[in-house]
């Protein structure tokens, strides 16, 4: 099969052995891979894939076709269009994905979005509701909200009865996400905006201290992404005062149970809304398997709407 | 009736008028009531009382017999041995009580003893089941394991079936926290008797970084005190990558509905441990309401296992 390989700082295509699929594992033919910034942080060495991850090929995310199955396989049948967050491997033409990991594909999404449903999704879906508990009434601070998680993290908010505000740098994305019902405004604005119950920060340590001052009482700070900066000063009687949390967490690190776990949350509370339409998945740009390099650079330039995916099959 | 009342970084006993029992208060004839750290704060002018609590008059916990009640009253008669977690003004002869607020004191405690139980029983069964959810074979750190609320915690913990680690600067009480049941270390070897999957920190900022060092993956860090610093770095990668979180919490603050909610839950699930004797309240030493500087004085130099407590009609 053909791959993106982690090669000396850079990603190029390679020829790697085809993987073959285990007990309760699909191999998948993958159609299409979303870009996430765990792959730029591979690329730079910075982030190693987990052990029983393919050590050299980045990717967290796919959507294909099942090609043949494993032993013991009983959720999915070769044909069937599956979507999953794997732990690595993601960006080549084959991948091998634990069926209680993967997800069918609603056809209300082409394969090409699927590519890029699996992880924005799945994170945002645990941090608002597995971690941060959210209830319809709250009010919910999305930051990064043009993100691939943001946007998933603005939807599914929404849908919950949440209000939601959405911050994003690049002023002309904030039309768009007002269009999903959000209010968008400048980062500079969203404090003025709180307190919120609930806040998804994807960007990390710079939005701390503004995070702390707009909780409300009860307020919950849901850490998902550090891309701007890991340390940041905590006031713990801002915490105290505020009976406030603040959660950490990644999907990547997590043993198979957890994953396991998360995909059939997903599965169960936010395909439907997939199928029936109420949340979707934006798309910024398609970029061919040969085109990877442009994929990360397109990606690593931010002032996107939604998730960049390379089109292996296409 | 006579009172403690702050009075220019001191505290002094003065008269005061008699509170009278609004609907559904009490009117408690206190005889005992514990000091807290938040009773200095407050002589020193940092811990303002809550809005509907006595404005110089501090103290957040007592014990004593019901002498009035207001109008439609339902759990408890005159005579009725009753304690509390109070807003402020509980170091005084009478106090203001609601009911639902107040609980009956099992006969396995004397009311000196019950006037030091509510707000450490309380503050560390909410940190350690409300907010951190803590389970049978979890490992707890609980720093500062000598004082009021660390010895409720190491207790509390251990009947719930988890391990757990007291850490404590003086060694003199180290034998009597053994005793207990727990593991007792000075606070620079806890780190290395973890992982811990919970850990409650009544000292603050100082112990930040180790406290998240030694978190166990899933773990949960309960911020209940700050009296040696409120402002540490926190490295949101580490937060990440443990998938931790990190709770503050007050209890003074709260609004009625919770502080109800609270005394609910320890009357349910702690009074039931007192009265067989499964949890008890260690006082390090009592003094007469006179003598209320010299115990501000012991509460503060520390090296203390267990409470202090004024005997108001002693």
């Amino acid at each position: 099969m053909r791959a993106v390989v982690v090669k000396a700082g850079s990603v190029v295509v390679r020829e790697r052995p085809d993987p073959v699929p285990g007990t309760g594992e699909l191999l998948v033919g993958v159609r299409a891979a979303g870009v996430n910034a765990a792959d730029l942080l591979q690329r730079a060495g910075l982030y190693p894939a987990p052990p029983g991850s393919p050590a050299d090929i980045p990717g967290l995310e796919l959507a294909g076709a099942v090609r043949a199955i494993g032993p013991g396989v009983e959720r999915f049948v070769v044909g069937d269009r599956v979507m999953a967050v794997v732990g690595g491997g993601a960006q080549a033409e084959l991948a091998v994905v634990h069926e209680r990991t993967a997800l069918p594909v609603p056809d209300a999404l082409d394969l090409v979005e699927a590519g890029g449903f699996p992880e924005a999704f799945t994170v945002a879906h645990d941090a608002l509701f597995t971690q941060c508990g959210l209830r319809p009434g709250e009010r919910v601070l999305v930051n990064g909200a043009a993100g691939g998680v943001g946007i998933a993290g603005v939807q599914l908010a929404l849908v919950a009865g949440a209000t939601v505000v959405a911050s994003v740098r690049a002023a002309h994305l904030r039309e768009a996400l007002e269009a999903f019902g959000a209010m968008a405004v400048d980062p500079a604005d969203a404090a003025a905006r709180g307190p919120y119950d609930v806040i998804l920060e994807p960007i990390g340590a710079p939005n701390l201290k503004t995070n702390l001052d707009s909780l409300a009482i009860g307020g919950r700070l849901a850490i998902i992404g550090i891309g701007a900066g890991a340390r940041g000063e905590l006031d713990l009687l801002q915490l105290m005062s505020r009976r406030a949390r603040i959660h950490g967490s990644t999907l990547r690190a997590r043993p198979f149970e957890d994953k396991a776990g998360a995909a059939r949350l997903v599965e169960r509370q936010v395909l439907p809304l997939v199928a029936a339409h109420r949340v979707r998945v934006p798309v910024e740009e398609v970029f061919a398997l040969d085109d990877v390099e442009a994929a990360y650079a397109r990606f690593a330039a931010g002032g996107k709407l939604g998730k960049i995916v390379l089109d292996i099959a296409g």
